[in-house]
């Protein structure tokens, strides 16, 4: 499927950089097979803001959340004796349970390296898919090293969560669609707002719309202490967060540096960072509870909240918002929707 | 649009019936218009009931519920001077708001009579698309009195909640959906709930899927207490629920008996109908919200209540599920998810 030409200036040491034709790749892979996501829209929203918000719905994809397409780009590209041995992920969330659906369809055997005070409905949703989960302690054990050592004894191969080629040109699916979808409306983008954690998801989008949708502004939504992308950027090389330890709702964001492939890809294509408190993003919850019937967890609600609390102005504008997952414990939805009801 | 052909023994009194051109009509009304819908699915309660269930996620249209569909056929039907005169409408929930952004879709007026102690999340709904609000006091007033008498002061159109051949034309194109979504995915469908109160969206569908899935036998699913289309059809003539008086958290499906018009559509169409106890709602609910990601409120949740706590056997089949719609009140929403979370 690969184009044999290959590509100047795009090496970052050993790993090529994904351009746009590996995302297509992916695209064709992933037909029927991933789940072609809406891109919703709620007038009311639209009237609050001043602007078109089109918000592609990932929650409703395969697993709950983006994770599916890198997963499962990056573990169809296994060849041969490699198969049997299998993959190997660790993950205390969305990217377990996207490996485990994808090795599970492709065939592999999957091993995922989770700690041990994971959520019980996320360690529920990996062992579904058939996957063997290892379990550590997170305060005694290194999961790398870890999972290092499964890859080794097992001879298996290693899905990393987002700092791969395959990976990245997985989750770039995400802004093929949206670019799609939207003219599909006859509607031209103005703005991208993506979630950003290691940045594998804005990189892949952000190669899929330099083509699609060329000169759209996109910017990286982070949760406030957990800003290492926007202050990557700024400094033009990469950097950590400004409070790496403090509490986030938003587990899935808590990262402490953007990756090396993923900032090699985003720092020439993002246009800024975002950030937004732990309560715009329950507000954000509330809103797609109330106007868009999704559920949101608080990682895949950071580029919605961007939007609803002014954090970038969009007034006249048509904005494409990716809502990254929807996989969050009852009683945390629960908090976030009604609070914001005892406020209105 | 319409056919000029009439159809012989489809007259019941002054109304004709509607047949599947009818809903065919409606569905090119409708395009571009109403949201074409996903069927979504998933793996997980696949597993656990043994079939293959497709849901059709109506809290994703406009408006939060199937409603605006017929709505819109409807008033999209109002030719002339009647035009400026508007809609008068009824209702606390899902078709008020069906019929203030339908009507304000197509540039008419809408008066919408609501109880004065209706959620104010639904007055507020309403009152968005631009609809005047005739609120009044559910002890003493008489709603249909008072509807008819502001339909004749203004020489406005009725728009029917579902007793109307426009109305279940609209509603019917659930179901053309339905049909050429499973056909896309390769599965033919054994089986088709659908939740039931008036009985508009179950006629609609019964008339477009008799053509479109010949032979698939459709069940109406209804509250236990409310379980007047059940009866009707044991019966072969309508009559009322056993415990009219009965509370259930299905405020949309406490009707008395079923409509004229949709019952001469069922009695010979729908195969049987479903109960479900407000308890297997609840748990239908949090399954929504887990492994769908989707926010379905109590009356929207029926048919895939009948369909998780083994109303009717669905072994070995592939079942097309109505979910119809998704205008819940929040703390109702999280007493259902949290306390299926707690009995887990």
């Amino acid at each position: 499927m690969r184009s044999m030409t290959s590509s100047p200036n795009t090496e970052t040491g050993r790993a090529r950089l994904p351009d746009v034709r590996d995302v297509e790749g992916a695209a064709r892979r992933l037909r029927g097979k991933a789940r072609l996501t809406p891109l919703l829209e709620s007038a009311l929203l639209n009237a609050e803001t001043g602007a078109r918000l089109l918000i592609k719905a990932e929650p409703l994809q395969l697993t709950g959340s983006f994770k599916f397409r890198g997963a499962y780009n990056r573990i169809s590209r296994i060849r041969g004796a490699r198969r049997a041995a299998g993959v190997v992920a660790h993950s205390s969330g969305n990217h377990a349970q996207g490996v485990a659906a994808a090795a599970h369809i492709l065939g592999l055997p999957a091993v995922i390296v989770m700690p041990d005070d994971a959520p019980a409905a996320k360690i529920e949703g990996t062992r579904f898919w058939g996957a063997e989960i290892v379990l550590y302690d997170r305060r005694s054990e290194d999961r790398e090293a870890l999972a290092r050592r499964l890859t080794a004894e097992r001879r298996a191969t290693p899905v990393p969560p987002y700092d791969d080629r395959f990976v990245i040109a997985g989750q770039g699916t995400v802004g093929c669609e949206i670019a799609a979808q939207a003219r599909a409306l006859g509607a031209a983008l103005d703005l991208v707002l993506v979630p950003c954690g290691g940045g594998g998801l804005i990189a892949g989008c952000a190669l899929a719309l330099e083509h699609a949708s060329p000169g759209t502004p996109i910017y990286a939504v982070e949760p406030e202490a957990h800003d290492d992308t926007k202050r990557s950027l700024e400094a033009g090389r990469r950097t950590g967060a400004s409070s790496p330890e403090a509490q986030s709702i938003c587990d899935a964001l808590r990262l402490p540096m953007p990756g090396m492939l993923t900032f090699a890809i985003n720092r020439a294509r993002v246009a800024g960072g975002l950030v937004v408190t732990d309560g715009e993003v329950a507000r954000a919850m509330a809103a797609a509870f109330r106007h868009l019937k999704l559920v949101l967890e608080p990682s895949g609600a950071v580029a919605l909240a961007a939007a609803l609390s002014g954090r970038i102005e969009l007034r006249g504008k048509t904005v494409a918002i990716i809502a990254s997952g929807g996989n969050v414990d009852p009683r945390l939805f629960c908090d976030a929707i009604c609070q914001d009801s005892n406020m209105a």
